[in-house]
């Protein structure tokens, strides 16, 4: 925790700048502390409402002078502790920095403030006939996404946040504002700033800007959901979808409980079964020539056909109880807690990687569901728990770490998207190894010297 | 320049591994201290055929002991001074650690020794129906392309070395050897040190293996050449295919001096006009359905219409022809060098810029050529120029500098493809301006705090 003269200090230089911006009241802490997990939260000592860049670098430097911590924070919508601010210090809530600052449709791309949320973006753009693809479950902020390298159901198509980024504006651990590339569709000029930033979790620096790659909304979206005989069924239409080359957008597993789960949430009315929800992107003929060759997969696979939604509403509705598909895990048990796996493996391992979790979930006490980006080999068990009951949370935990270590022995990673935070930590040496470990150390260390920057998170210094 | 002593005991530790792959002959020296640029060399002190990352790291690890340089040679095709062995030391000599370690056509993916080009890669693939896109205009090793972030004519669709290459073995400055990265797809798995190492042009470590994505090869490929009115028809035409969305696999641009060397060099007898060289790629149905858009497009601005490529041999020959752009332009004037301006803008902004770059290539005393992967906002001036006349290099010079610094005042890049070496790195620091070089220098010293990996390349510490 910040000496306290430090942080009075702090707080002093930034309340003529902030006013009341800047609060330590306790609800707000409170609030700011917590992300959507079963973590632990960890109040921050004040937070600050920031407008600017200009006003996130004036934060950052009186911290850097005083060696208090900083904490981002976009949503809250994290899943692993990311704004749980362990060693106390500032919270930099950047949701007012909402402007788009530019869409330049004929180059394709945007550049907004990184407490823009990605629902907003898509708004905004809707008569560009532009879109941003990266749709994590939450309507996250833009800034956030970056941050932990965020992905969701058009990955499989259009890539992450990886991807997505052209450019970043950052403020470092000193206060300094530093733009990490032009809006260049690609560069061979230095060290890949972009992508240090991007998963860096606000531990390396604070993202305040972002400029993002778009895409044209396709001539013809074709959304459809289908029933299969058994999880692995469909999980094996999803790799032969894969491996015949079908650009297909979207292509999303989820199990008889999360079908269930998301028919008493969202009021639909699906068949409990294990289920693809499927979209295909293109002009009018290309989209319905992919439609066609999966549906011939799929029958080979023992489903019975696809249900189309027709219209945008019904579009809309399908991929909003996928969304929500977080939600209507946590609403199968009221009052539970959720926690998430994230695990994604190289796709030849994904059917033995899903059937061993399945096992593994149906043997164990835990509630869970399954549902997954798995067109990309990612897919979460949820597991929904009481975390007050520690014999519930030992199980789960349990449960948990003998996915993650089966997927690292598949050459898959502990986190396909959702980030390291305070709660992946362990895990992450587990996948990388110590040398590689100390890599990142000396990352850390070297941008971040004083550890005032998001600190406890994804690497212990 | 190392201390003498150190360097004999570097040689004579490192011996006993090598045998006569260890080499001071003046001669290889020579050999790998240049590359295919016109700055100066500057041979090693002694060259190294390594044949594992194990050799790697020890000799890594022996210079580190003796703070010796160390200087990554792939196949020496780097076009800014990448090679040079500016303060003295061993050559990594990886062109025999040329073993394809692991395809595996189910996960679409394949691991690949530093050493192995991307010609062998594609050869050994052609049974799988997968390969590899990435194509720079030499037969580079993968290794060297990953370093320089390579790209080349299939960008536009495929992406670049950024997107392609999903893991590294890397051996740090120390000697260790890492694994940047799993398998899986994606992941957000802390901080990106695949993406680190991309493009670092060894100035952070030695890439001794890659694990590359592969692609299906397309049922159908559909490959034309074009000639346009003006350069601008043929600019603007690539403009609105990238607008419309096109998945166009190559798109690139040849003006008449580039023509006239092409045909030249390779035989060939196109027009001598602006041209744009074109693939398509997907079903025949969604192939054809391209060509109709971009046929349409074309026509629009003046263009007589495809001319196409119907065999396989025919479009070998083709590609082969726009591959060796470079070589034909060299070969414009025997005993001339050749350098080459690497610009790459937002596409909103190409059309002005290279009308802009084509009236001062007019008005300029220098030979000239233009051709790029306009697809991407990139493009190449090569100056064709006699090293030994100085007026001539200045003339040059004075052109790549306007050059450059009209494509950074667009929100471009100095290098879309070819790095930055010892040859771009004042263009570097106007780029992306103090701050950020001073974060790429306190990664630079976190990784290498000695500098003795490929010193004085991208950024001076």
């Amino acid at each position: 925790m910040p000496d306290p003269a430090a942080l009075s200090a702090v707080i002093e230089t930034l309340r003529p700048l902030l006013g009341d911006r800047l609060t330590t009241s306790a609800a707000v802490r409170e609030q700011h502390g917590r992300d959507e997990s079963y973590h632990d939260p960890m109040p921050p000592d004040a937070v600050a409402f920031v407008q600017s860049t200009e006003e996130v670098a004036a934060i950052v430097k009186a911290c850097a002078a005083h060696r208090v911590p900083v904490v981002p924070f976009g949503t809250g919508t994290s899943l692993e502790g990311h704004v749980a601010a362990l060693q106390g210090g500032i919270c930099l809530d950047v949701s007012r920095m909402n402007e788009i600052v530019a869409v330049r449709p004929e180059d394709m791309d945007c550049t907004v403030q990184a407490g823009v949320t990605r629902k907003q973006l898509n708004e905004y753009l809707r008569d560009t006939g532009l879109f941003f693809p990266i749709d994590p479950g939450a309507d996250a902020s833009i800034g956030g996404m970056a941050a932990t390298r965020a992905s969701g159901t058009n990955a499989v198509r259009y890539g992450t946040m990886r991807e997505a980024v052209l450019a970043l504006t950052v403020v470092t651990a000193d206060g300094r504002i530093v733009r990490t590339a032009r809006r260049a569709r690609k560069s061979a000029a230095g060290y890949d700033l972009t992508r240090l930033f991007i998963g860096s979790e606000g531990t390396l620096g604070v993202i305040t800007e972002v400029t993002l790659r778009l895409h044209g909304i396709p001539e013809c979206i074709l959304s459809a959901v289908c029933p299969f005989p058994s999880l692995k069924a469909a999980v094996d239409t999803v790799i032969e979808t894969i491996q015949s080359g079908v650009p297909i957008a979207r292509i999303e597993v989820l199990d008889p409980n999360q079908m269930r789960a998301v028919n008493a949430y969202s009021g639909t009315d699906y068949a409990v079964a294990p289920t693809l929800f499927l979209e295909f992107h293109g002009t009018e003929a290309f989209a319905r020539e992919q439609v066609e060759t999966v549906e011939a997969l799929a029958t080979g696979h023992g489903a019975k056909g696809f249900e189309w939604a027709d219209t945008l509403e019904e579009r809309n509705r399908l991929w909003t109880a996928r969304h929500n598909a977080y939600y209507a895990g946590l609403a199968l048990k009221p009052g539970a807690k959720a926690f998430s796996s994230d695990v994604c493996v190289p796709i030849s391992r994904l059917a033995e990687c899903l059937a061993a979790t399945e096992a593994d979930c149906a043997a164990s006490p835990v509630t869970t569901t399954i549902v997954g980006h798995v067109g990309d080999g990612n897919f979460h068990v949820l597991f929904i728990v009481d975390p007050d009951n520690p014999g519930e949370m030992e199980a789960a935990k349990t449960l948990n770490d003998r996915i993650v270590r089966r997927a690292l022995e598949m050459e898959g990673t502990c986190t396909g998207e959702h980030g390291v935070g305070y709660g992946k930590m362990a895990f992450l040496e587990a996948e990388h190894g110590p040398d590689a470990l100390n890599l990142m150390r000396a990352v850390k260390q070297a941008l971040d010297p004083d550890g005032i920057m998001n600190p406890g998170k994804i690497v212990r210094v």
